[in-house]
């Protein structure tokens, strides 16, 4: 298990920054008010393709030699990192092919076809899946860009802390969503060696809760099919996100969908963003646990803005 | 009637500094490349009460002498201008009284009362308004902040141009929605010293179309009761903002209602903004005539983020 050093993102992040923006911290004395702490949130949805993860994948397609780079890139995914790897090759002008379920919604796959990424369809299961990947890959010759357990991907994620640190002139918490672990991988290892004495706290759905599970009992927990409406998170850790979280990470809380839907609406009237439901998770913590939080500087990162706008939660 | 110069959006812009946000200004290439111009979001609906109008307003209140200060503001609205007097007024700590329609949405009120705002009620007519207003006035002493018609306003409104100018390195044209005139006036007023090659252009709502047929008349039209879904732009242009837009706007375009939400649409997909249809009557004329536009340097003014999340118009 290769895990990814500190100068490893100090290099992704000279390497990604004309791919990515430098992404503006919103804040609003309105929440504040409401929570009692003093809230900063990095708007990663305002990415091109509307997420942090074209941090990591764009580390990964940047950093492949020559040889690599003609023959692409391949991953599975039905979210927000498909897109993202479809739009770093694109912006490297290489080959991207990704499987996909085909009961994707419909949106995912015309972004990622608008990114010149190359779909191929599997059946919702995972035996379909690894099977369809390892066809897909065998074929192209692409190199496999994980979704979040790949070094190269938590290095890029990690440049997010490094920025939102020199916009915030610092912050006792960052909380951020948790899924397969890896926003939260790169933000520990930016800050344990950046701001070692900033809490990273994971905040993660009740129905969803295998990371939170993980981390009481020490050891990988995954689940098979958790369902919530934050459908970012869906996905279990994996043995270099289990290394970050059980080694840095302070404390991971959960919270209903219920609780997250109204976060959600919160941060979209009252810091105006648009984001999806896994990016309100850590709102949805604060409120639950203000005492936690109060009177303390605390960075929240909104991880991603790609949301069907005809199918509102709360509607 | 007195004419705001350059100066007095210098010195407004130096006076309401630490009551505003200089607001980040968002770029999509996805819009880009739909347009065929390079498009600029100045993000005015991220204001603290979720408005440019927070400018012209602050820059009323802190101008102030403390005699007059300590009667507080007074004004007439229905929108935006009514929540972000309250905002400044509160600041200050002093008072600001407002006169609505009995008709206006609860949220409105709400917003202005969580300000500090003092709500009086009147008839949904003008002459109600005017004879309530009136006698509010007459009460408290409170100084009349007109909500667009006021030097002090259009100063205020004047420095969002100047911000604008100086994140973009400089832009062929600004458009801005056009209702009472007072963003516009204040872009003119800025705009024709400090970058007078920049056109500036006005976008209306064909069922609200008084400016633009004012603008080919040579004198102020104005209409009785227009309807259009972009309700912060159903008032008359008055005598100030009227000297601005006969003097110094290049060109009126109208766009109908339904392709003003399909633009508002797009923001909210693409920029991932929440923003009120008023504000998206720019890419809407941008969208309808991309030959005026395309390959020019083009910055948009996003006026306002304040809209009913439960009532969105493409549902």
């Amino acid at each position: 298990m290769l895990i990814p050093e500190y100068r490893d993102m100090l290099a992704a992040h000279k390497r990604i920054q004309p791919y990515i923006r430098r992404t503006p911290v919103r804040v609003s004395e309105y929440l504040n008010e409401l929570t009692g702490a003093q809230l900063f949130f990095k708007c990663e949805n305002f990415q091109e393709p509307g997420a942090f993860k074209v941090r990591g994948a764009a580390n990964a397609v940047f950093g492949l030699d020559d040889a690599q780079a003609a023959r692409g890139v391949a991953t599975h995914s039905s979210g927000n990192h498909a897109s993202c790897l479809s739009y770093a090759a694109m912006r490297r002008g290489i080959p991207c092919n990704v499987v996909m379920p085909r009961t994707a919604p419909q949106a995912k796959k015309d972004t990622v076809r608008r990114y010149g990424g190359v779909i191929t369809e599997c059946e919702p299961s995972t035996s379909s899946r690894e099977e369809t990947f390892a066809k897909v890959q065998a074929q192209t010759g692409g190199d496999f860009v994980h979704p979040y357990n790949d070094p190269r991907v938590i290095a890029g994620q990690g440049t997010c802390s490094k920025e939102f640190m020199e916009q915030t002139g610092g912050l006792d918490m960052v909380v951020a969503p948790i899924g397969g672990g890896g926003m939260i991988s790169g933000t520990c290892l930016t800050l344990s060696t950046l701001a070692p004495e900033t809490k990273v706290i994971a905040a993660e759905p009740e129905q969803a809760d295998d990371a939170y599970r993980s981390f009481k009992a020490g050891h990988i927990i995954a689940d098979d099919a958790p369902k919530t409406i934050a459908d970012g998170l869906l996905v279990p850790l994996k043995d270099l996100t289990w290394h970050f979280v059980s080694n840095h990470v302070s404390e991971i809380y959960t919270t209903s969908d219920a609780e997250i839907v109204d976060a959600m609406k919160l941060i979209w009237k009252h810091l105006r963003v648009v984001m999806e439901p896994s990016s309100a998770v850590p709102l949805a913590t604060i409120l639950k646990n203000k005492d936690a939080f109060a009177g303390k500087r605390v960075g929240i990162i909104i991880t991603g803005g790609n949301v069907d706008l005809d199918k509102l939660p709360w509607l």
